[in-house]
């Protein structure tokens, strides 16, 4: 039970998609929709809001950055992990002393799982987080900019798609978020395709196809969303080496050929081009890297807009 | 002698509240009323302001900057702890650099006593230093800060109050902005605990009550102002451990039942926990812990405005 | 041949001096000298610029940070030499990501020569580039402001006017820079000193008189242009101590009296006081390194506007 929706019912946080009724995360969408359009003016004129990153990630960062400044919010960036708070202060301390600020929006990443639902439930009643990645469990607006890239490309109607997810599924909240998305808008079919290793072994997963062998898993399908690999998996002996990982599971132009003539290319970023995708599948023409990137911004204005508006 | 008045009596930095006039200070502060009870406007649109930092601190920063966006002003952040600085550049050759790009404010921390004063002494004219701390000596919109937070809490009438002061004293520039400001205002006592090791042996403390025992120097006051514990005193030899001060100087639940009634707890963080104050406390209906913090950036919207509009 | 004219012979990019007509070069200077003057208004108002640093320079970041601030554009800072991109992202990839969020400015410093054009060449068609300094070919906009600053001092018409350029010119994109803009101006004569190990062996030098000994140099040029020498040629060999350099190459107040009366002196900043310029000539009557760091601003905002407005 996540604290994100408040007594009556209206959007308080955006910490998961996991209980976000689909006529929410459509409305969303909706808006998302009209911003990448072009929708503009300043809705948060005045308004301060916070990047408050206990992980670094700059390009997430700079995209809720770009959204907040193009609905006229001041923006403020705490970056956690290099600041003062090595002087020992706790997050929520940092959390609550930049809301008596005046902060009114905090977009906040956390390395622990629940790490931001636990800030939230301690906000007060003025104040909403985002999520921007809490461990390996949500990264909700990544969730909400797949959902739109998908939707552009694919129509509104997802009961039709066959959606592959790649690689390191256990460890990645970006993977989390999206199952429950393409759950919620009534995806035809997930398949999921990686080493046994980097598969979670609990509920996860429930409803999808899991196939061992990449070639059987693209087979005909509409969509593939690669996962990047980290490099720590190696150290920990959970994948043998890139060159293993990049024979069995890493994306080509041949591979892709198996997969629906029309089928689109979705990865998060950063790409380790040459490990889980080559260059000819990452900068071709089925490729919607650069477009997830652009939905991002609008998906974080509608989400910014929608919480402080 | 600090140069933050001109020729005409004018407040051309904020330096010190050492010989800030009473009305003066008294101005500021009602002036700060304002903006905390929402007062608004942007009389610094068009106008330049840099945060220039010799010594980090992320929480200043950010109360500064939220001053300055919602006074309108451009803001610009330079953190001379990380940058090319390092090239050899002088701190001088700095603000004179960024004040030849137009700036016309300058928020200022610096480790050195007198270091700010130092540099305002040679800008522009139409330049304005406020000084963010600096060594030792001053830390002046923490002290106005604290008066507002005071006055906000007990009324305008100091002569009445009685005012305990706890902690590292000596090395602490936020307790001699204080002690200036109190006295300015007029405060009727003010007493001082902390360990021997930790008070200053100058003039500092002139007029003030110094008490040995915490709980003696407890008995009836109106606020209790608690100060953060460096790690470093350990190090140094002038604490022996974290568990004896404290046992002898933590500001705990049952010891504040010696102050006053309605006796107010302030910090001006980022707290040690279990250190120099409890949870209970810091966390409880007498802290004014996070009011303070509002009420800071309210001050700095004061002296910016005083200073540059 | 750099790509920053279009087909239609319209400046896409600020890459390099090296090929900008001279009525291109001067029309930037008039309306850089309009902003000197004053001139105002948000033409970029709505409109994202990115600085993207591969390589630190807080100095030149504020100063194009400041101009993008005049101009009312949003500015994101990306310092690549800290970010994430220590992941493995490429260069071009963090370009083309942030490019994908609606930036349409990039003031991008790049460690290696051509590292910005090569990124420009990838640019989408509404995207512009401006160097801020690449390897030691280029930095464009130092050029200018060097320009700009001499023309106030000089007037226009460069025929008449000696320039000396000292130092390590080897390793300069400012001195090659200025170079191509005092060729392109007219300039009546340009004379290089400097250690031999530090001066380029290519046609960098064409046409420019070489002197060795510092004194014959300085005798009667109406503008001396100091260069920073970096402390690592010690270290490679190249210079043999500070002590030597300054003796043989610094600029000294006696020295300076060997120039015409009323020359110029001139130095990118940041200055190594006591190395290659004295005091007594930093902060001369005669010195206009502080006019340098205020024309920068307006020649940025001329070449913001050129590109983006």
């Amino acid at each position: 039970m996540t604290p994100q929706l408040d007594a009556s019912d209206r959007l308080r946080h955006l910490l998961t998609l996991e209980e976000l009724p689909r006529e929410r995360l459509v409305a969303l969408l909706d808006r998302a929709q009209a911003f990448a359009d072009g929708a503009a003016g300043r809705p948060l004129a005045g308004t301060a809001v916070c990047t408050l990153f206990f992980e670094p990630s700059t390009r997430t960062r700079l995209s809720f950055q770009r959204a907040a400044q193009r609905l006229g919010a001041d923006v403020l960036n705490f970056d956690a992990s290099t600041s003062s708070t090595s002087k020992g202060e706790t997050a929520l301390d940092t959390m609550k002393n930049i809301e008596a600020m005046g902060v009114r929006g905090f977009v906040v990443r956390h390395s622990e799982d629940g790490g931001v639902a636990a800030l939230a439930a301690r906000a007060q009643p003025g104040t909403a987080l985002l999520n921007a990645g809490d461990g390996r469990s949500a990264h909700p607006t990544q969730g909400l900019l797949d959902m739109l890239t998908l939707r552009q490309a694919k129509g509104v109607d997802f009961s039709r798609l066959k959606v592959l997810i790649v690689g390191d599924i256990r460890h990645s909240r970006v993977a989390r978020s999206d199952l429950q998305a393409l759950r919620t808008l009534g995806v035809g079919e997930i398949r999921i395709c990686g080493p046994r290793s980097l598969l979670p072994d609990d509920e996860t997963l429930d409803g999808c196809r899991i196939e061992d062998d990449f070639d059987a898993a693209l087979e005909g399908v509409d969509a593939v969303m690669m996962l990047r690999l980290q490099r720590e998996r190696m150290a920990e002996g959970l994948v043998s080496s890139l060159e293993d990982y990049h024979r069995d599971y890493g994306l080509t132009a041949q591979r892709l050929r198996l997969a629906a003539p029309d089928a689109v290319v979705m990865h998060p970023g950063p790409m380790n081009r040459g490990v889980e995708i080559d260059d000819d599948v990452a900068d071709g023409p089925q490729s919607l890297v650069l477009r997830q990137v652009a939905n991002g911004v609008a998906v974080r204005m509608a989400a910014l807009e929608a919480l402080l508006g």
